[in-house]
């Protein structure tokens, strides 16, 4: 690609980015999109929804950079949780890394590619010029100049595992102090128990109950037995809905609306009392979840929430084997009581371990079959192919700007399109595995969707070929650096576009929240349904974090190949700070609380980069003919692999758990609080399942704000 | 190699197993003997070492055989220990599988490989013969027949995985019921505590006992510190040393004896009174050892063996992280008191760490540059490599039998000396690296000879050839099937009198153990020592574990390629079952009781060997010229893997420590138990380092048996 291309895509996306934020600084002014641009401020009622018109809110504003800026680390720890402060670092970090990446790519590398001349350039059409003249394709082969990007991949290591190292230490200290600030927690001392075994004398829940009792008795609470409930929750569900139906009629003083149509063939069917006829409606529904739930009880599968007493008490029986057999009264860290996932609840050792087996096996084939678009993308990218594919097209294709648009712009953007379908698949694998919690399953779709991306995006856009090709790469391991050193540095161009396009005007288009603006304005003037309140999101940790880390992957591997994406990452990475800060602070509620336990995902692929950045360097070195340095640049994966492995122990212990010094100092702490009595008494109903909670809608639909059931999520 | 080869080899062995066997009948009713061939019955003075002479002394007889064939599973565990139950069940697992092997071989696949005619073969001189006749290799290329070894492959895989199912299964039971039968331990109270951090205000010891009073304040009993004592342990061997030669001077009464020259340059010295000499020199060594242990106090390193009123609580401090920093209060199951290998005692987690890694390269470069004199030693048997080193040879290479014993025996053997010296290397290594009991070391030890004893028996001796064509092996995956396939086959022979060499005859010499009689002989009859005690050895599990996995491995690859091999290891694991048990119930007392968790060992060990025989399958039916059959062997490793997977999960935690269910069990009947509060009074001072108890020699060498020291281990 040449570098007016990568201009015309520049243009094009910072124009995009500009349109988003003065768009958004307007919109959000305009108190109807409250809902969209400030949801949670709305739902916790710090909303100040002006309804006066003046000019300026008309005006595009900056105040929401300061405002997203202004608040420090505790307020964001107070508003976003621990998740929220460990996703921000996140972004601090790779801001951090590529800062000292920059002014070493751009101050010492970027010079010195330039001045090579290996790639015959012609230097006096600058729009024409080749991007090629900034990278290390330039530097003559054996040149002596390329012992200083030898010298600078081994300092990036260093400071990369530096900061890796402090960042760790950082975040494990904070878990550790949000351990000792938090109030007393239901998930804190309470174990998942599943596999319980069948008895011949007792029920399931009796069988807990006994085990429990017999060997904790000093430190055993409560139990609850886990049901499947999806059919009752549905009832629910449409028990609610006709519940909304009937309050918005009530209020409403409009009698033209009491009478009207219903069912699927109601055109056909004569005019009903629409009031009388949902009360109706309404009181059927209660009594069928009544009964559903009464045939329920007895019906429990193995599986059982199980509370303690004290935190060290859950920890016992969440870290040693309880049974003999070691596949039954299988324990767990239980998750919140608003975060458990309940329509998918497998209980048993051998269906969770054929559950993961299965969702190995979708997730490789997914994985590998998902190259398909991808490489019809990237065979846009050259230009020729397409003219021989769409002759007709070829008047249109030689007109500059077009042909700029299509090698600059619209590959990514097609790329990130399909990328967009991943996510949820992603999401319903990693519930198929069994994870009862919402949390469980972002972080393991996390891990999914990292890999995903990086193979998909890195990989197959790097080795684009047949599939077959890239199968045999990983069967010849000798072969993988020289490949890589020769396919990597050629696609610099492609990924600095999509920085530009995924980076930049994604994140972009997150603060301007597209889907949901259309969505609230599609409700409020097309259904008219103004009554309705929408639910608070809460940040896609699924999809954001893979992005985040896939940008450190770039960033990581090009350093010192093309440091020319070093500037657009560095822009990429501001924009997400303070965009991710003001959706953190205005937009998205945390739904659950892991206590920064994504960290990790992002140690393990920052560690990957290194040694993907390694390998690259071995293959450049020798292909740039100083074998002595590809020799030399071996240590250093072995290197950042012990540095890995020094880290795992010395920290991940505390993301896996609590130790026990932190839980018996909270007991004490605990047991002088008068409070505790009553947290005692709301743990043994904290975890019912909400679909078996008594529900009463009917004689109560008097008011919108009624507290109407409890199984209200 | 012709059968003729073969049958020499075969022949030479059997002669010599004959004459082990023979020599050992006779030689053991010898009553001079008892303490090489019965040391555990003389020290546990079951032995009746009648002295008057009859002529049955002299004849062989094989009243052994039956001694040692009686005693039922429950006798060993009582004598042996679990340990030794499960070694006896790692060769009844063999033989069960090569029972089924050899029927399946032998009457189906046998016949099949002899009625091919892919090798052209002289039929008529059946001494000259090639065994190549008995292999898969005479099956002709794209037979239907081979299907049959494609079968074979299936069903001996399902059976293996159903054994070793069923093995695990038992095995765990046991240990779960040996856990029940067992009396109070002190390691099942007690946890071994490093990385105490070091405080300003307390001493280490002092770190330790404000911990865990304060954190376990109803649980924790006591603790231990342990010290770099190995200064005065060698002091209070010198002095033990001093003392017998004292005892011994004492219980003589020639006076002849009591006066000699001493120390090095005695020779030149005036004879001075023996008596006198030694108990002076006693004193000084008793004050030596007085004074050191009294400098020692306040010397501690930061680890400690905390002790637990109960089992549970000992669990609770060795399964949960116990401080904030995950490298301090690192928490492991604490070994028996006697089991415990004071020397090496790395205590700080950095340094068991940069043990570790040190120890794995260490193992292997030691595994990769061992190939050298197994490369030599299999030029050996190409004889005419030999002859043209040494030419001079050639007269007497040419002679039938001297060829036939240099090309059938010879090269195994010399192997087999070579491997000798391995197993201390590796118990060493495993030192190194941290571990601090005896048992640990030998498992540790156990799994590195393994992979050793795989790598440079099979590997090296299959692939020979440079060092770089073996490395680049692994560096092409692809290849892997097909260079084993070529390569394997061909060393059937060579493995089979492998079997016959270091099958047969190692076993028959472990039942005449000619090393301790010689050292016996030579200390009765040279140096005349008859009044020291010999001191009874234990199994030694690092060399004799991987040496019956091997066999198993050779049997579970070479089942289809040549299943000749099957007889001979029938012949061989009869042997050893019938010689171990012996060996067990005889001579050898366990020193340390792990609980059977050898057996995992075991278990991983066939499994790799399962999957080594479907990668050689994938491998021969491809060259075998039936692509179908390879490609429908792929699904067998897959299978093997999820098996592998599932009894990981399904079994292994019980192996790792016992479940909270058994252990509180325990804790309850023991809590009626009278004893107990004796049994914790003595588990206060179980864990005290035997070089700092009070020794006392000096006015007490009134008598051998006197109670004469409290170190002695």
């Amino acid at each position: 690609m040449i570098l007016s291309a990568l201009l015309t895509s520049v243009g094009i996306n910072l124009g995009l980015c500009f349109l988003f934020f003065t768009l958004y600084s307007i919109l959000r002014k305009q108190p109807g999109n409250a809902d969209v641009y400030a949801p949670r401020l709305v739902a916790e009622g710090k909303s100040d929804q002006r309804r006066d018109f003046n000019l300026e809110r008309l005006l595009p504003s900056t105040s929401w950079v300061k405002r997203s800026w202004n608040p420090s680390e505790q307020e964001l720890l107070m508003r976003s949780g621990l998740d929220g402060v460990v996703f921000m670092r996140i972004i601090i970090f790779s801001l951090k890394v590529f800062a000292f990446a920059g002014v070493v790519g751009l101050c010492i590398l970027l010079p010195i590619n330039y001045m090579g001349s290996q790639i015959i350039i012609d230097f006096s059409d600058l729009t024409n010029m080749s991007l090629e003249a900034f990278m290390i394709s330039n530097v003559n082969d054996g040149s002596k100049w390329l012992w200083v990007h030898f010298s600078a991949v081994y300092v990036f290591t260093a400071f990369v595992c530096y900061l890796l190292y402090v960042e760790y230490s950082y975040i494990s200290a904070k878990r550790i102090a949000f351990f000792y600030s938090s109030k007393p927690k239901p998930d804190q001392y309470t174990v998942l128990v599943r596999g319980t075994p069948k008895s011949s004398t007792d029920s399931l829940s009796g069988s807990v109950e006994k085990f429990f009792s017999e060997y904790y008795p000093t430190l055993y609470l409560s139990h609850y037995m886990v049901h499947h409930t999806t059919k009752i929750q549905k009832l629910i569900d449409d028990a609610r809905k006709v519940y909304k139906k009937l309050s918005y009629l009530k209020s409403t003083q409009s009698t033209s609306q009491r009478f009207g149509r219903v069912g699927f063939w109601g055109i056909c069917r004569p005019k009903v009392d629409l009031l009388e006829y949902y009360e109706k409606k309404l009181e059927e529904l209660e009594d069928n979840v009544r009964m559903q739930q009464s045939l329920l009880s007895g019906k429990e599968i193995p599986a059982a929430f199980v509370s303690f007493k004290s935190r060290l008490g859950a920890a016992i029986a969440l870290h040693i084997q309880q049974g003999e057999n070691p596949t039954e009264w299988l324990t767990e860290q239980a998750p919140e009581p608003q975060d458990i996932y309940w329509p998918f609840f497998s209980a048993s050792f051998i269906s969770q371990w054929l559950g993961n087996v299965v969702v190995i096996f979708a997730c490789i084939v997914l994985t590998v079959l998902f190259f398909v678009p991808v490489v019809l993308v990237q065979s846009l990218t050259h230009l020729d192919q397409l003219e021989t594919w769409f002759p007709f097209l070829k008047g249109v294709l030689e007109i500059t700007f077009v042909s700029q648009v299509i090698t600059g712009y619209l590959p990514s953007l097609i790329l990130k399109m399909f990328l967009y379908l991943v996510p949820p698949v992603m999401i319903m694998l990693s519930c198929l595995q069994g994870y009862v919690a919402h949390s469980q399953i972002e972080k393991s779709a996390s891990n999914k969707m990292l890999w995903f991306t990086v193979w998909n995006v890195f990989f197959v856009t790097s080795l684009s070929g047949s599939v077959l090709y890239q199968i045999n790469i990983f069967l010849e391991p000798k072969e993988i650096p020289n490949i890589l050193a020769v396919a990597v540095p050629a696609q610099a161009t492609f990924f600095i576009t999509y920085v530009v396009t995924s980076g930049w005007t994604s994140t972009a288009s997150e603060l301007f929240r597209l889907m949901p603006l259309i969505s609230s304005f599609a409700r409020r003037n097309i259904l008219s349904k103004t009554g309705e309140e929408s639910e608070v999101p809460s940040l896609p940790y699924t999809s954001e974090i893979p992005n985040i880390l896939l940008f450190g992957l770039l960033g990581i591997t090009y350093f010192f190949l093309s440091p020319l994406i070093l500037p657009f990452l560095l822009v990429y990475y501001c924009l997400a700070y303070i965009i991710y800060r003001h959706q953190l602070l205005d937009v998205y509620t945390p739904k659950f609380e892991t206590g920064g336990t994504f960290w990790p995902i992002v140690f393990n692929s920052t560690v990957f980069s290194l040694l993907l950045m390694h390998l690259i360097a071995v293959g450049i070195f020798g292909l740039k003919k100083i074998p002595l340095a590809a020799s030399l640049t071996i240590p250093l994966p072995i290197a950042t692999l012990l540095f890995n492995s020094y880290c795992r122990k010395r920290f991940l212990p505390v993301f896996k758990g609590y130790p026990a010094e932190s839980m018996i100092k909270k007991d004490r702490i605990d047991q002088n609080d008068p409070a505790m009595s009553d947290f005692l008494d709301k743990l043994v109903t904290a975890y019912q399942d909400p679909a078996l909670k008594p529900i009463q809608f009917s004689g109560r639909t008097d008011g919108r704000n009624a507290p109407l059931l409890a199984s209200e999520s």
